[in-house]
């Protein structure tokens, strides 16, 4: 195991309290309150805890050299002192997806669905980090860690709304768009 | 977890007798005289073995659409009756390579060194199942099984000297290289 596993455990505690569940496309998740974060892939859910995703952060799978290098220049870190908001979005893709070639894959991502070039319009106002999931055997492909300030949350579901208006988003079978606010101060 | 994880468990059983271990680059791994091919993740080293080296197989990473028929077109099975021969090469490659973005990666690995190219000229030879492992926190980032009968054997020392010598190997930074042979036959 490394730095880079991450659990985010659902439950009554942990500095993230939830407000809202979306579930935008297939099974719905176990009802909880809080989340909490952990830098590790725990090996089984704790005790009194609810549910909880896991994921790797890893290699960017699709972005360009260009593309990462505006992106780098760009985008925040998580912590922020005024980011209280949060989304945790897990989703799962299609087998039809992930029978389909890297380069017909990178084309719906971003040729036919500007998934990198919506996503930069809204930097640096949120704050986002990737997991993968599917090659640990999770239930879910991907989970996504956003955050950002109250004043940025209309901006944000503007932001998701758009690409699950795209052609990639055909290929997503199961997704659950979590939001939080926090109750306990970074740091 | 998931059919797709693998632990290739060296020890002293096994149905592949190892009988050539070369470390190409990098530390070594201990001795053991017998690879056993398990489908799962095991989550610790068994008793009495050596060593494990674990993995999941994925989708690809690189090929286009066009390359991926070519190789569904002529790739052989694993388990063929005459494939008495096996490789077992674990690998490694430097931060350098997964800081490139994809569009970088892919151009070393294809365009600079013909990876699937060459690899294709050993069809229907040489059999392959490439498992990730980077994302699993292994020491090693894939590890890739072999199969070919021993008419073939020398042709596959070819295909990897070819691999070595290529620009996307400067990125290889561990590497060993087991050879085995069959003792127990196929079903």
């Amino acid at each position: 195991m490394n730095g880079r596993m991450f659990t985010f455990v659902a439950g009554h505690r942990g500095p993230w309290r939830i407000e809202r569940v979306d579930v935008v496309a297939g099974e719905p998740l176990p009802p909880a309150t809080h989340i909490d974060i952990v830098n590790e892939l725990l090996p089984d859910l704790p005790e009194s805890a609810s549910w909880f995703v896991r994921g790797v952060t890893s290699n960017e799978r699709y972005v360009t050299r260009d593309e990462r290098a505006s992106l780098r220049a760009n985008q925040p870190a998580l912590g922020r002192a005024d980011a209280l908001c949060a989304a945790l979005i897990p989703i799962r893709k299609s087998a039809a997806w992930w029978d389909l070639a890297q380069d017909q894959r990178r084309a719906l991502l971003e040729e036919q669905s500007a998934h990198i070039r919506i996503g930069m319009e809204y930097l640096p106002a949120v704050a986002r980090r990737l997991h993968h999931s599917r090659d640990l055997g999770e239930p879910f492909d991907f989970v996504t860690w956003f955050e950002f300030s109250p004043e940025h949350a209309t901006s944000f579901d503007r932001l998701v709304g758009r690409l699950r208006a795209s052609a990639e988003w055909t290929y997503v079978d199961r997704e659950v768009d979590i939001r939080l606010v926090r109750e306990i101060p970074v740091g």
